[in-house]
């Protein structure tokens, strides 16, 4: 629909302003009756009269005749009796004008900002020959009920308004899951950007919202051993390096190796989640605070607490540290471990024919998501946002070395085992791993057979909001000029005669019809300086000039226009004819 | 985040499966606490047992050993309890796989068409100067309260979980309104494509969803009469005939004239809505029905609905229709009446420049969105959906006619004044009007001042849904191939050797490094036929083909694939060195 129902607003409010029932603020009133039966009382007197005046304003109107007297008495009327029910309904008598909290308008430059990263995303996927879904921006609760841990509180659900209880989705991965489960897909290739929503505690500062894109690109379905694992790390690259934000480091491990080191360490099955979410704070705590937290908080034996700590800070190149690894006795006896590593290795040697392996720290201190990812993880981290003492350039220590990184302030809770696209200031600016079991889980749930329905994935998804500030950031720094957010290339502006109105909209049209970009003012007789301004303050490239003089000799002058401060060329003149032509040759020059 | 707390689910769900608290489904209980208590009865032995599984089966993962008895066991365990709870919960036990009711997922080819259909008309926006913006998926209750009349039933509000309350967005166009009024804007050419949502009962067959987009151009700003008018039909016309639809027509009309003719017959103030409601039907029923609702539903003197009959039937060409009512001197007398003729002269001059006055149709059975429209209100309509007799090619009567329209079966509840971007079947494909005092509505609601922050605005939203399902239907007549839903142009297959993996990738990253769309098989060695069959599937334009020889000699034979019938050309030999420009080439030439 498109704008129905204006003047019934007047009249809804007009016959019950004041009776919008919010069970919320009215605890007293049980039912929706009881409420208006209260609340109708008073203000009869002045609800008669805004009725009143109601029709007598369409009456007014009907005839054509002004209404303003009885319009404005309307209003304040209508204020008086909004504002003290107002008070008692939410504190204010008038509506508040503004997006709810968490969520902002993206105005015309941000939005083709966001669109210019899309694009280059997109392509980049679509290059890999990624097929993109859409999938509804709300899931049934049940899809996503204890996917998300403790994070379920974030999630926002839909009124209860009879039929099916409904929440809007948190992520992507979920809904993807859902989706090749409920077609019994057994591979797919698939990007998806799209927003999402967590009733986290917003930071508009550092650009954590509740609304916010994400930008997930996945590869579903059984293949050999970290093939297309190896192409997401490659994509993450590419991504990461079209998208020109500066310096960038992929940190790398396998939930196995980690699942290892625990089990040769002896942490018992029941505090692997606690400690290895521990472990997971070494990029942002130093070891002594992660192990006090290890054995003072969790319980953990010394000991085995400094087991791990032998393990968990080693990192530096791909092949170094897995050499260290494989050359270690010990560790090559756990079967998970082994495996792990042997991964590993065949990861290394794709990455290299994809020239990729430079970009890669192979961390031992990486754990992020360890109950949910199967096989290997990463997070890429941005210079901007490693922490001090890590090295972004080169990608990592010259030689592989078990030293803690510095200390800097601790992950905010529900950070635990996320990139949460909303966080900028987080070392993260994409992240993902390997995940064989959460498609299966969703057939399975829905009564298929045990395994029938497995689909392993692997992914990443991108920091859009976070890359977003980085390129807004840089490009205030360049103190480029904003994005115009429109793309107009030619004004056309009358000088004298009768405003040539008529004249003005052929001209146009003629434009439009060649594919030029173009606009005119909406006025009879527009002033001249008037139009040359809408020009500059759009930073349109060229006006076209029209007077009594080029009316009269079929001609057009054209003009580049050099902004405010430059001012414009001489301007050539130009048959109207050829006036398609010659603008389009001009544009092609820019 | 990407794809944490998997584990956790499982977990949850072991600690307590039987505990979700659903108080819509449990009036009994009416606290978390007691429904806990009540539910946490039996089931004791099963629940116990599955945490020990739990237990062993994470022993059992960290020891690397198959844990598959153990994990069935499980999950038969908790389907058991999860069934007899879920009996009690929802009357299922599993959880459903779906999209919640009135949604749909679009896969990939369906979603490559509709974003053609979006690129088709941002193209045309852009060019006329419209920038874009991208407002929050919901707004706060009270932005939408009011608006929408009875329709306001169909709004999803989120459920109240602390904090604002919130409605998910029922259309694009009151939050362009929010959005001029919060940022005080004077003026603005935007134009916003997105999904709305409406708890309507969904017609699939039809397209008519819950979830859906619409997709709005509009003029916001104080100019001279009808200029931007002008414009939005115009670019209407340009959309319409771009996206390929075939054959349409525009009617016109303007609610002054309306006015007037009401004011005339005498209709009185009161019964305005209700019978331009009627009049609004005309294009669905015949006069005979039409009247009958006036007179015997709505009550309505018959003398009166006559008069209202002898105008409310015209409809032909614009001049003719206004030459016709400019002559009758009753009608003129009336004031509304008079400045609403003077407005279409105004408007039929514009079009007339513009080349589009013979789309339009000045019908006076046209009356939707009466009450909130103050100027002009249009609506395409599209041959496929015209009721039978309604011409559209020519896009009007040789000569202004009152004969009404042919029957056809009425409209739905709630269509009254709209076209709903959901619907398929009724006529419209896009629809608009002028509305100029929302904006001011929300400014004043806001506590500005009377008049201050008057908007006027024009706009438009094209049908998106009703214009896919028409280029679907087109796209199957012509029997064409579903779309591919993904752009890949080579395929790289190993033919013998050793499956040829790293030597596959690194052709791969060449071709991607040179901006080609390429794939390979994630297999080691990938039979042939298998990676064939992928190509064909895919409809890819090249296969690369490496063959032991291949990789000796520094070559690869490409060759055109020509689909599962087709078959593939012979196949050229090239050098490595040269393969990126070859492909490039051959890529140029499709």
């Amino acid at each position: 629909m498109l704008f129905s129902g204006f003047a019934r607003r007047i009249t809804s409010r007009t016959k019950t302003p004041t009776l919008r029932y919010q069970p919320h603020l009215h605890p007293a009133y049980s039912t929706r009756a009881e409420y208006k039966n209260k609340m109708s009382t008073g203000f009869e007197a002045e609800r008669a009269r805004i009725t009143e005046l109601a029709e007598a304003i369409k009456q007014l109107k009907t005839d054509g005749k002004p209404c303003d007297v009885e319009l404005k008495e309307m209003l304040d009327l209508k204020k008086k009796v909004g504002q003290s029910t107002g008070k008692k309904d939410s504190g204010k008598g008038k509506i508040q004008l503004k997006t709810p909290k968490g969520t902002l308008d993206h105005g015309p430059s941000a939005t083709l900002l966001r669109k210019q990263i899309f694009n280059t995303l997109e392509n980049i996927f679509l290059k890999h020959g990624a097929s993109t879904i859409d999938t509804p921006v709300f899931e049934l609760k049940d899809i996503l009920a204890g996917k998300y841990g403790e994070d379920s509180k974030l999630i926002y659900d839909l009124q209860d308004q009879g039929g099916e209880l409904c929440s809007l989705r948190y992520d992507l991965t979920v809904p993807f899951a859902r989706y090749l489960a409920m077609n019994s897909q057994p591979s797919m290739k698939r990007y998806h950007i799209g927003k999402v929503y967590r009733r986290d505690q917003p930071v508009m500062s550092k650009g954590r919202m509740r609304e916010f894109y994400q930008c997930d690109f996945d590869i579903a379905g059984a293949y050999d051993a970290m093939v297309p694992d190896a192409e997401v790390l490659y994509i993450a690259c590419e991504a990461l390096t079209a998208l020109d934000i500066g310096e960038f480091t992929i940190k790398l491990n396998h939930r196995k190796i980690l699942d290892g080191i625990f089990e040769l360490a002896g942490v018992p099955a029941d505090k692997t989640r606690a400690i290895s979410s521990a472990v997971d704070k070494l990029d942002k705590a130093p070891w002594t605070e992660v192990r006090k937290e290890m054995t003072v908080d969790k319980g953990l034996d010394g000991v085995i607490a400094d087991e791990i700590g032998e393990y968990v800070g080693l990192k530096g190149k791909g092949w170094e540290v897995l050499e260290k690894l494989k050359s270690d006795d010990k560790l090559t006896a756990v079967k998970s471990a082994k495996e792990g590593l042997a991964d590993m290795e065949l990861l290394f040697g794709y990455l290299d024919v994809m020239g990729v392996l430079d970009k890669m720290s192979f961390d031992m201190s990486l754990a992020r998501g360890l109950d949910y990812y199967t096989g290997i993880i990463y997070e890429a981290i941005h210079q901007s946002s490693a922490p001090p003492g890590f090295k972004t350039q080169p990608a990592v220590p010259a030689e592989a070395s078990s030293s803690a990184p510095a200390p800097s302030k601790p992950k905010k809770a529900g950070e635990e085992d996320e990139v949460d696209e909303s966080t900028v200031g987080v070392g993260s600016i994409a992240a993902g791993g390997r995940y064989d079991e959460l498609v299966g889980m969703f057939s399975e749930a829905a009564g298929g057979k045990k395994g029938a329905g497995k689909v392993p994935c692997v992914g990443i998804s991108v920091g859009v909001e976070r890359v977003y500030s980085i390129l807004l950031q840089k490009r205030k720094e360049r103190e480029e000029r904003e994005a115009r957010g429109k793309e107009t290339e030619v004004y056309i502006v009358s000088m004298g005669g009768n405003g040539l109105l008529k004249e003005r909209m052929a001209l146009a049209k003629d434009l439009w019809d060649g594919g030029i970009k173009a606009e005119f003012m909406y006025k009879n007789k527009p002033k001249p300086n008037a139009q040359l301004d809408a020009c500059d303050r759009d930073q349109t490239p060229f006006t076209v000039i029209l007077g009594p003089s080029e009316v009269e000799t079929g001609t057009a002058k054209v003009r580049r226009q050099l902004g405010k401060e430059g001012g414009t060329t001489e301007g050539e003149t130009v048959q109207r004819s050829e006036l398609v032509e010659f603008l389009k040759r001009k544009l092609a020059e820019l």
